[in-house]
């Protein structure tokens, strides 16, 4: 099938163009190439050093045998998006072409605006395209677990039956998201399903877990392909993040108590329900939710698990409680279901640790990289507003040695 | 007690700047003159004539005696808003700034995103700017009853407890907005809860009925104080358009079977219940919602009491029913609480039909200014897309005679 990536620059997207050329299917995507940018603000490099767009082209062309149609663009420029599905026709479109980071959102009034602002033009801009030029398309748009917050209840994917004051009915399972990132993509999912209910478009919202590791389910034997690495306090994941403390002698930056519990998933797990949601798609007018993790874990249980993994390299890694910058519990229920995509075939891949320990692997040879970057892996954006932008960047462009 | 009004020039927000000031208030607000240019846009303008916002602020110092510190300026203007409430340190922020209209937010794709942007740009910035400068203010929200849909359970004041598979939670509940501007108030809600969360700010969050009548419990003496009326498609809402269109003989515009039942309330019981909002304000950090309405009515029965309203001036007016040109449910269940306001003392004002019969009276001597542009009673902006925003444009801009 064709799949256009929107996005196809990030961590995911180029991972994801990967994934699917290797499964046979045709690629097309359009970056603006941003996320770059961003790491390159809050004072960061991606700890696996990655080419630049056009290497990543000449040796996709080499590796594939064919070409790749990526087109730098703006998401939010309608005219760009809109020419581009009508050009390409495209059978599936991935929207992982967002800001993704909490943190970031949380910066200052012009980066929470900002966010809001790119986040929801580019949905709604894929949404409105489609209904012009592409109706059939079937889009699977990166949502966030974040979403839905940490409610003391059982969390379904996206609806949920509920019998109030005598009288029953399905309703979308309210949303309590934690930052202003995570609030944006509550407003593209509202967005997602208001358009499939008066376009008949359909669309798999993908509420996703937190993603790890490098592998992507495809050897990857050329470092041009490599998809990025982040570590920063605004880009990097956990356990991401925690590797590289790992790899460095860093210690584990828990956040309070670290009891917070999520659903996490590795990278190439991502791959596989990605792939099954495109090739599995929902009929028109349909808007569905799959919730996408591997399992549950606490923040605590995973530095235990990269900290056990690090010690098979020799590596002595400290983890410390280090004060929470966000407004979250640090201690709650937390019970989401993920049976869609297993009905689907999904096979959870349920190895963390082997998952961890190939990650540190594929980081040592560049600890040196990592720890010229050290000063930003202390979180200092805090939720209530204590400490200005100015100051955190400023801290943040004193930079390496 | 200090009041400042954001989208002090509106329908809303020129009414309530007196309103509060009647009752000792001291007032001060924002805005860019936007709904001018909007019903412009859309080939309309207001039945009743208004002034400009100069003669506005000339008769307002002639009448209360005392000037207005109303600047033109846009929200959107993050360092606009910050200084100006640095400046005037306002107890009360009431935001009825933002653009109000679904279907202009359905004309197309880039009105569609300007709606979101706008609306969701010019929130976030009160919330920042009371954070930063004032953050003891409370913010009083203009959303929308419409925010909710039409479930088919009983609609609670913003938030229920439920039970989901043996564990209880009080949950926000579901939001199914039927627009894209609908969906911008859905995203600010979201916002504006989670800013009160992290900064503990103060918000009551309005879900108000549709607002009709020329009445604002004071009386207006001076034509250059009074406020707008809008009857076109986009910017007029169900009664007051209703009204005009009895004023000039041109039959009612129902949209489909007119079973859609909402919440409706009179202009000054609007007015009545920002006020009480104000005067009662909720504890630091705490989130309230009101569904602020007088009653529930069908469009349909809404229709016959300005039918019969109508026929005391000697008026014949029809009722036609039209082709639905948006995707709603025309018969549906609809109980939606609004049980706070009135414990509050919000009384109701339960005659509809005295509220009509009085806007039809200030209607009949501009007939011929409602008659030169009758052409736009019709509506076209439909929801499926079928119609694109060049042909709507393009018949509205074929204009009067």
């Amino acid at each position: 099938m064709k799949v256009f990536i929107a996005g196809i620059d990030g961590y995911l997207g180029w991972s994801l163009a990967q994934y699917l050329t290797a499964r046979g299917h045709t690629v097309s995507g359009a970056d603006l190439l941003l996320r770059r940018r961003w790491v390159e603000e809050v004072g960061s490099i991606s700890a696996l050093p990655i080419a630049s767009d056009e290497e990543r082209l000449q040796a996709f062309r080499e590796c594939y045998g064919r070409d790749l149609d990526f087109r730098v663009g703006d998401l939010c420029d309608y005219a760009f998006v809109r020419d581009f599905l009508a050009e390409f026709q495209p059978d599936g479109i991935v929207h992982v072409g967002q800001m993704p980071s909490a943190p970031y959102s949380m910066l200052d009034q012009s980066h929470s605006v900002w966010t809001q602002q790119n986040n929801i033009t580019s949905n709604l801009n894929l949404l409105w395209a489609m209904q012009e030029v592409c109706p059939q398309a079937h889009l699977v748009k990166l949502g966030t677990m974040g979403e839905y917050g940490t409610p003391n209840v059982d969390i379904p994917e996206g609806f949920f039956e509920i019998e109030y004051r005598g009288r029953k009915e399905t309703l979308p399972f309210p949303r309590q998201a934690g930052s202003f990132y995570h609030l944006s993509k509550v407003h593209d999912s509202h967005n997602t399903l208001f358009a499939c209910k008066i376009w008949g478009l359909r669309a798999t919202d993908v509420m996703q877990g937190v993603v790890f590791g490098t592998q992507t389910g495809e050897p990857v034997s050329d470092s041009r392909l490599w998809t990025r690495l982040d570590f920063d306090q605004c880009f990097g994941t956990a356990i991401n993040r925690f590797c590289c403390q790992a790899v460095i002698g860093h210690p584990i930056t828990l956040y309070g108590a670290g009891g917070q519990k999520r659903g996490f998933l590795p990278l190439r797990d991502s791959m596989q329900c990605l792939a099954i949601a495109l090739e599995n798609p929902p009929a028109p007018g349909e808007y569905r939710v799959f919730n996408q993790f591997e399992e549950c874990y606490t923040v605590a249980e995973l530095a235990e698990v990269v900290q056990s993994a690090g010690s098979e390299y020799g590596l002595d890694v400290q983890i410390h409680h280090y004060e929470n910058p966000r407004i979250e519990r640090e201690e709650h229920y937390y019970n989401p279901d993920r049976q869609r995509l297993i009905e689907l075939g999904y096979q959870p891949n349920h190895d963390v640790k082997s998952e961890v320990r190939h990650l540190i692997g594929d980081l040592l040879p560049y600890k040196d990289r990592i720890l010229a970057y050290q000063h930003i892996l202390i979180p200092d954006i805090r939720w209530d507003g204590t400490r200005r932008r100015s100051e955190i960047i400023g801290a943040m462009a004193e930079t390496p040695s």
